[in-house]
C-alpha cells in the first residue's frame, strides 16, 4: 500500500497538457478528430487509418434510433431539470444496459472464445446448438423491428472491409450466423450491436469496455433529443400520455 | 391535445434508417465522421468544413483532464458495479456541472448579449464592471492549474480562424478579457471552456445546449478511466485512502 | 492542508458501530425507528417525540404520488436493467428537481426571511406583491390537481400542531397564504411541498437540506413501483405508447 | 394491447388521496410510521406489529456505515452540483450494487431455496461443499472489518425473534452458518446484508426487490452526509487529495 496509484492517460502543468505523451495543443486539435483521440486516450495509441475508420463507424452506428427508452427518459428527466442536462443525459445513459448494449459485449465475448478454437466450423456448430438447447438469448443477434436483416450489419461489415480490416472476427460472425439459422432451422439476423462487437475486436477494443464506448455515442444522440426537446416540450405530455393509460385496479 | 408529437430526428423502417433525412447506410457511414453526424443529429444539417473542424476541435478539448471529479466518481462507482459501466459513466457525467461546465453555457450567454449591443467597447466595460462590483464569477475566467494563461484558448482561437470562422464571437471575447484586466487591475485568463462557448457560437450552437456535448465529449475520456480502472483497480484503494484521512470528531 | 478531514456521523470498531455517540444494537435497533434514526444522523440528537411526529409525517407525505414522471422513468430504466434496481431508483430520483422538489425548499427560505421580518404582515404583503409585480411562480403555492385546495396541507398543519409544535412557521405561511389571495385577487392553495418546507422549519431542518429529504422519502415509493412493475412489466408497453405518439415530421 | 396498463399502488382526486385504498389523510399521516407506510405501498396491506418492527430495523441497519464509496460519490458530486442535491443522493445510491448489497439479495435467494429443501441438514452441508468446491463467495457471509463476527447480525436476529418471527429463515441461516464453517474449516461471520435477507424473508418480502430497500435505506444516511459537506466542504479535499495520490506512469 506504500507506493502511489499509477495513471497512464494524461499528465498536465501550467502551461502544458499531454494526453498519452501527445501534446493537446501541436498533436490532437487541429490535426485529430473525435474517433482518434477517443482511440488514444482509451489505447495509448493513434488508431491507423482503417482502425480509425471502422472505430468511428461504430461510434457513429449506436448514437441515434428515435424514441427509445433512452430518448424517453432524457425528455422526461429534462422536463424535471430544465437546466441541469447533465442529470437529463445521465439517466437516459443509463439504459444502455443488459438488455439493450449487453448484446455487443456478449458477442465480442463469444467471438472472442471462437477466435481461440482451433475448429472454427465445429465450435460454430457446438455453440449454436448448446444455446438453443439451453434456450438463451443469442448475444448479437435478432431484432425486433429489423426484419429479416438489421440492414447496418452488411454496411458496417463493408466499410470494416474496404477500411481494411483482417476480417477474422468479422469472418467469425458471418460463419456462425450461417450454423445459428442452420442450427435453429430459420433465419436470425447479425443485429447491429452484434456486428459492432465484431468490428471492435477487428481493431483491439476488448469486450469490457464495448459497453462505454455505446455509452459515449448514445450521448451524442440524447443530445439531439434534448435539444429537440428544449424546442417542443414534449416531456409534460409525455407524463399526461402515460399516466393517462394507466387504470387503477386496487383496492 | 389530440395532435401528435413530432420529432425532426430520425425515421426507421424495417429495412432503412434516416437520420435528419439522410440515409444511415448509404449517406453517413463510411463518408461522414463522428463530429459531422453529431452536428447533423443537433441541426438537420451537415456541417460545413469549417464548422466541422470547430465543432470537433471543441469536442476534443473537454474530453479529459486527469484524476477530476468525474474520474474519480467513475473509478468508484465502476468498482461498485464492475459489470454496469453505464452507471459508472452517468455518475462521472453528473459532475459536468453548474461548477465545471457551466462557464461555458454562461459565456456563451454573456458573449450572445455583447453580440447584439451596438457599442461592443462600451459593453465590455460596462460588463466587467458589473461583474466586478457585484464580486460574481465571470463566466469562462480564471482557472486554477493553468496559470498564467490556459493553453488551450489560444489554440482553439487559431484553430477555429484558421478553418475560417467570422471571429465575431471570438474576437469579442478576445476584447471582453482586455476589458476584463483593466477593470480587475490584473490578468484574468480565458479558460478552455469560455473559449468553447466562443467558438460553439461561432458554429451556431446555442448557450442552453452546451452543457449537453460537454457530457458527450467528457464521456469519452471517461472510457479511458474506467478501462485503466479494469486494469489497475484504483476503486478499493481511493476508498481507503480517503477513508483514512477523515478523523472522527463526535461524540 | 495539514489538518484531517473531520466526520461527525459514525463511528466503527471490529465490534462496535456508533452513530452520533449512540450505539447501533444497544440505543438504536429495536428501540428507535427509521424517522428517529435518519433525525439522529441529520443532527446529532433523537427527535423529541413531538418532533419525531412532525418529522415521520413530512417523510410519509412525499413517498407517493401515482404515475409521475419519477415513476415513469423508474419503470423505464428497470425495463433495462432488470437485475439492477440501484440504477432504476437513482434516474427516476433525479425528477426530484427544480421543478418538483424546489418549492419545498424555496418555501422554507421565504419562510425564513419572513420568520426574521420585524413585522410580519408587511412583510406577507411586501413578498406577496413583490412576486406578482415580478410574475415569478410562488414556491409552495399552486397544484394542478388538487383544487382549490391541496387536501395533505391542512393535515399536515393538524398533525404538527397536535403534535405540539410551536406553530410559527405553520403560522407565518397560513398568514403570508391569506395576503397572497388578496393581492392576487383570487385564491392559491397552498401546497404539499410548502406546507413540509414549514413543518421541516418547525423541526429545525434547513431549507438547503430539505431537497434530500424528498429523495429520501420518494425512494420509499419508488421502490413499490419498482416491484409492481417486476409484476406487471409496464415499461415495454410505456416504450410503444409513447414512441407511437410521435410522428415524424422532418425531412 | 388494446387494455390499460394497470396500477394497484394510488389513487388521487381533487380533494382525496388513497394509496392501496388507505386515505392518506385520516389513515395514514399522524397514525402510521414511516416503515408501516413503506411496508403498505409495497404489499398493499399494513404491517402486522411485530413485522412492522423487523421491517424497520432491516430499514435502520444499512443507513449508514462510515465513509463508504457512496458518502465519498456524494459528497464529490454534491461538490460539483451544490444546488442539485438530487444528484449527488442519485449517484451515492448507485452504489448499492452487485458488491455491496447485491449478498441481502443473493442471501435471500439462497434461502429460499433452503426453506423449499425436505431436508434441511441435507442442504445446508450440500450447498456450503458446492460453495466451497466452485469458490464462489458465499453470499451473506463475510466482512472486511467487523472479524470475528458481524455485531449487527445477532442483534438482528434478536429483534427479529423477540418481535415474534417465526424464525424459519433465522434458524436455516443460523444452520446454515455452522454447516459452513464445518465445511470451510474456519469460522465465516453472517454479516448484515446476509442476516436482513432473513429477516426480511420473514416479513414476506422477496428476494427480487430487497435491493430497492436497501438503496431507501442508505438514501437516509446519505442525506447527513450531504448536511455534513454543506458544512465542512470536504469534497474539493477529496479531490486534492486522490489526485495527489497517483503518479503518472506513462509515455
Amino acid at each position: 500500500m506504500s507506493d502511489k496509484l499509477t495513471t497512464e492517460i494524461s499528465q498536465t502543468t501550467e502551461t502544458e497538457i499531454r494526453w498519452r505523451g501527445q501534446d493537446l495543443m501541436t498533436d490532437i486539435l487541429g490535426k485529430r478528430d473525435f474517433a482518434e483521440t477517443m482511440y488514444l486516450l482509451m489505447t495509448g495509441r493513434f488508431p491507423e487509418p482503417w482502425e480509425r475508420q471502422i472505430f468511428d463507424a461504430c461510434l457513429i452506428t449506436l448514437m441515434e434510433h428515435g424514441l427509445t427508452p433512452h430518448a424517453i427518459v432524457s425528455r422526461l428527466v429534462a422536463d424535471s431539470n430544465p437546466d441541469q442536462l447533465q442529470i437529463a443525459m445521465a439517466s437516459g445513459l443509463t439504459c444502455v444496459g443488459d438488455v439493450f448494449a449487453g448484446t455487443m459485449e456478449g458477442c465480442g465475448r463469444l467471438l472472442q472464445e471462437g477466435l481461440a478454437a482451433d475448429d472454427k466450423a465445429q465450435w460454430c456448430h457446438d455453440t449454436a446448438t448448446a444455446y438453443r438447447q439451453e434456450r438463451r438469448p443469442l448475444p448479437g443477434f435478432g431484432h425486433p423491428q429489423h426484419k429479416p436483416d438489421d440492414p447496418r450489419t452488411p454496411r458496417l461489415f463493408q466499410v470494416a472491409r474496404e477500411a481494411g480490416a483482417t476480417g477474422h472476427a468479422i469472418g467469425l460472425l458471418e460463419e456462425f450466423g450461417t450454423a445459428v439459422d442452420t442450427v435453429y432451422g430459420r433465419h436470425l439476423t447479425i443485429n447491429a450491436t452484434g456486428a459492432i462487437g465484431a468490428l471492435l475486436l477487428e481493431v483491439g477494443i476488448q469486450p469490457e469496455i464495448m459497453r462505454a464506448i455505446a455509452v459515449t455515442s448514445r450521448a451524442a444522440g440524447l443530445t439531439a433529443h434534448i435539444a429537440e426537446e428544449q424546442k417542443t416540450r414534449s416531456g409534460r405530455r409525455i407524463w399526461t400520455l402515460v399516466e393517462n393509460e394507466f387504470a387503477y385496479t386496487g383496492p
